[in-house]
């Protein structure tokens, strides 16, 4: 049997790219105004990930990298006003509703009867606090781990804190990048939720070696039974009873 | 005895507010090109304050505030250019190198062998984990709590975590709302270290009655005394042995 599962929270549970995907359209609004110099997805993409070392994830990060690719593709002629509309912008983010995906209250409350679940996310502290006790998932979870990164030794300094054997662990996610390759790695289990949006910077692939311990499913109306399914083949593959 | 000590960490353990204090001097120097409307301090810390809300507490929700702050009192003529002075500003704060208060080290390391060790510190995940990191001093504690706010909730989350009696639990800290008074409010022991500059939001006093279970000191060189004697005091009032 697994002994917890975890879930990733943003666009596993609920949305969160779509969010992002607003603030980006946006950002093109604003920035059309000024004939801006160069490509603007690119060179604000090119600046949000060079910054990951100063600021991480999150809405922060995101529109203080907004602030200086706009300085930049303007040529430094961005007006203050405009750089109001972008301080604004990160504050409707931060404070915009959690909308969960279908399925996410169902699943993660018919877990809850059978595993103790983890819920592991990355970003800002409070506003990932925020989120998860708007979601009103909460109660179902038996431990909340908001980290600044997803590596592999995130997560085992998380495993080890709570005692857990990555053997009987399983993550459910839709990053590769960051819900299921460390996990693989760690020699844990993984299902992959792929139908959302999800940031480029997340994607990746898993290594032949690595897929028998994963699968990956379009909904998360398909988890539970996918996780049963996973559960026979640790059976099989391990001779555990 | 004490069960457990935690520590603040930022203005208890290392320099903090010396950086924020430059880098509102800064800011005023960036400002007066401008022939500011306003109170430039006044009208900072109360944007500040209000974005807590919104951003929480660490260095990008410092510089957020200040660009908001910025382009407020300069009546929107900011130029592009400061505004990257201030971004710029930002990155430099949070790759500021740790540097540690006199007998930091000592302290830390003494009192480890006699009891287990918490760090229990606010603010940017990923800045907190890397100063925590940098000073050195994470292998004489056992456990890191990086929370988003230091309230009596917060403190009562993590003590139950970690199955703590709040009655032998002792924080050190240097901020009397943030370390000292819920830790008090809570039943729990404190030592006030208040030498060192801190932020004015982070000043309060202790009522009569929580005096008890409390005591303040200038250096940190006097902490590991203190403790001893408010842990005599603990036995005499509790007739404990």
């Amino acid at each position: 049997m697994f002994q917890w599962i975890a879930f990733d929270a943003d666009d596993t549970l609920w949305h969160n790219e779509e969010i992002y995907r607003q603030g980006r359209e946006r950002f093109r609004e604003v920035l059309a105004k000024y004939n801006p110099r160069g490509e603007v997805d690119e060179q604000f993409n090119e600046i949000e990930i060079r910054n990951l070392r100063y600021y991480g994830y999150g809405v922060m990060s995101f529109v203080l990298s907004m602030i200086e690719a706009a300085i930049q593709l303007t040529g430094e002629k961005i007006r203050a006003e405009d750089i109001q509309t972008l301080i604004d912008l990160s504050k409707e983010m931060l404070t915009t509703e959690v909308t969960l995906f279908d399925g996410a209250r169902e699943l993660v409350s018919d877990l809850s009867v059978d595993y103790p679940l983890m819920l592991i996310t990355k970003g800002d502290l409070s506003h990932q606090k925020r989120k998860v006790e708007e979601s009103g998932l909460l109660p179902h979870f038996q431990t909340v781990e908001v980290v600044d990164e997803k590596t592999v030794a995130v997560y085992e300094e998380v495993l080890e804190r709570h005692q857990v054997d990555v053997d009987h662990f399983l993550m459910v996610g839709n990053s590769i990048r960051s819900d299921i390759q460390p996990i693989l790695e760690l020699g844990g289990w993984a299902v992959h939720v792929s139908p959302h949006l999800s940031w480029d910077y997340e994607d990746g692939d898993i290594q032949g070696d690595l897929q028998d311990r994963f699968r990956e499913v379009e909904r998360l109306g398909d988890v539970k039974r996918t996780i049963q399914s996973l559960q026979e083949k640790k059976i099989a593959l391990l001779g555990e009873h």
